[in-house]
């Protein structure tokens, strides 16, 4: 059996604090899962994870099959040792690929029907690399062209090959711009993968299932109800997630009051806002490539006592000409490494000039920024001062 | 005047320990001095030199005159405060891009009459960027094509907004394929714009002058006894080398003896076997990109203990299949950071995915190789078995 637990400790409203524990190490939650798609948090090392105290990370099943392939990861050892990481890591099915390589390539949209920001590989190209079948999901590989069948079996069976402790069951996510007839043939399957993967999933590891639906109430209501009907240690929430934010609140405000008291975990979800809103709404955790995303393409965040807010989606652009000689760090109140030691004319300097040492400092940073927002939020939801913090923010 | 002294406190034959003391620290010699082109070691930052003890590192006038500029650098505080970084700081001059940007592009040769490998974006282009006046370089910006004039009163306007503790003196370095006429006019430049360099330097910082002269030994006799006679600091000795690495060795030797006990450091050299012969001849400083060039193109540098050997340049490419599922560490003899935490097959992976986090790890290793390497023949030097270490590894 898995080693996997899951005790609420505090709570405010829906919003609640919880303890996750596994074989490698507790996560506190709410929390924000780092990214490590390719079995690292793009520019980081796992010193870099320790230093700024990650909890978790999340890497990518389709990813990590393809290259370097799940047996090697295997052979050496599992994600854990490959990586040298001592944390909780989760993995992805491989599902979420069927729609940024498919639909999401076809109609050029993101999950919240924006434009589409997935694989460069992908965007490039524009042509449609996955289709799925009953048996599963149908994969031209983004790197050679090759082609490769996703089963629920075989995504079971990549993920524990990975050896993470928190798995996903095979799910398929549909697009924004699906009708409702073909989003629930496509439920109907993700049930039917949903109970195929919890029976051949690897029992050292916990499985979460998904709950997918669209933009659909009734859709989402019979997913929340099959799913949270299965022996899942937690429950994902897939996209897609509506067109705009207000319409995955709503979603969320469905599906959550049918849920117990298992983990919930939002997939792919992760702006400053979406936390407040989210974990308002009873979230436990979160996993998001716009920290790390951001940071590469200058996006540095920062907080409400340094001139963050919504309209500037808390984040300043490193690039802009103002900071090149600007002495002071991306944010006084920040105590990351960054911000300890760097300005914010040499952040630009290096980010102008393309220099590698950019990136992970960036990364650093935002990162660092978003953990310590997660530690503020349960620390509102253990005084009680949630709608306080969310107001100061938001 | 500059807080600048130099003491030799050990020798081997030609070979001899010193430390070098300046306003921001000691260096122990001989010493490999690491690249900071661009106001940072590419891929790393200020905390990983100190984890790597870096004691010194030599940045680049031109490039940082165009990026960010040096009255930007100025204003922040100088190159120390920039980068946060509490070691002796090199500059050169500016001369070695005369050669890089005009001859060497020119030809496609390098200093030692290879293929050029000098400034990619140079390279790509193939049009000559620099061309010399009585004056000085005028060079084209490899950045906007802007033209920029550097004389010896601007190199050193430069070198002393950038703040380093020792700068160096305009000079021009030659081509291999240079004649024994123009390398003879180029000479006489040289030494004109050393005494300007002289009179117009900023006091607080330490200077060297540059001995030129090709590959002829009568010039580099004239310039040995004439840089001499100049109250600098230091004396460095600038390419053209020779076409090989005998000839090298041969200038070394015309050069060396003519030279009293100030510090002495070779330009732009520093492969392994490179730092072997000119240790052994007298040399005190190197700087060298190679260590991190290789680096971020796969080639990491093993011991003899693990197999390096002069036929393989003392090293491996990580690239290499055969790594797909290594265990090991790069070298097991290393102590670095990488080699304590992660194996060869999680290197190439990240290598083969273009992973940002390889471009830092590999470099530390290299850095911390070639670093333990300098460590290593100063040892020998005190214990008088620089022979016995020098037949171990060549």
């Amino acid at each position: 059996m898995a080693e996997f637990s899951f005790r609420i400790t505090e709570t405010c409203g829906s919003a609640r604090i919880g303890i996750l524990e596994t074989a490698n190490g507790c996560i506190e939650t709410p929390y924000l899962v780092p990214v490590a798609t390719l079995a690292t948090v793009k520019s980081l090392d796992s010193s870099d994870l320790e230093s700024i105290g990650a909890q978790c990370v999340l890497a990518n099943t389709y990813h990590l099959y393809l290259r370097p392939g799940d047996s090697i990861v295997k052979k050496l050892g599992g994600l854990h040792k490959f990586m040298n990481l001592k944390v909780p890591i989760f993995t992805d099915s491989g599902g979420f690929q069927a729609f940024s390589l498919g639909y999401g390539m076809e109609h050029n949209i993101n999950k919240l029907g924006g434009v589409f920001s997935g694989d460069k590989k992908a965007e490039e190209g524009k042509e449609k690399l996955a289709r799925i079948t009953e048996e599963g999901i149908i994969f031209k590989s983004v790197y050679d062209g090759s082609k490769h069948v996703l089963t629920p079996k075989k995504s079971m069976s990549i993920q524990s090959n990975l050896g993470s402790d928190i798995i996903m069951a095979l799910d398929e996510c549909t697009s924004p711009l699906s009708g409702y007839e073909y989003t629930e043939r496509a439920l109907v399957r993700t049930h039917r993968w949903a109970k195929e993967s919890l029976r051949h999933h690897d029992r050292k590891q916990a499985i979460y299932g998904i709950i997918q639906g669209g933009y659909f109430r009734e859709l989402r209501k019979k997913s929340s109800e099959f799913i949270s009907s299965l022996p899942f240690e937690g429950i994902a929430i897939g996209g897609a997630l509506g067109k705009s934010k207000k319409d995955m609140h709503e979603i969320l405000d469905w599906i959550v009051p049918m849920l117990n008291d298992r983990p919930r975990h939002l997939l792919g979800i992760g702006e400053v806002d979406d936390l407040f809103e989210c974990v308002e709404r009873g979230i436990d955790t979160f996993d998001c490539v716009a920290p790390t995303r951001l940071a590469r393409r200058g996006g540095l965040y920062i907080r409400p006592e340094s001139g963050g807010k919504i309209s500037n989606k808390f984040r300043i652009n490193i690039d802009n000409k103002t900071f090149r000689e600007d002495k002071e760090p991306i944010d006084k109140k920040c105590k990351c490494m960054t911000c300890r030691k760097y300005s914010r004319a040499y952040l630009r300097h290096l980010y102008a000039a393309n220099e590698l040492a950019y990136f992970r400092l960036a990364t650093i940073h935002n990162l660092s920024f978003m953990l310590t927002l997660m530690k503020e939020l349960r620390e509102s939801i253990r005084g009680k001062t949630f709608s306080k913090l969310k107001k100061k923010w938001l």
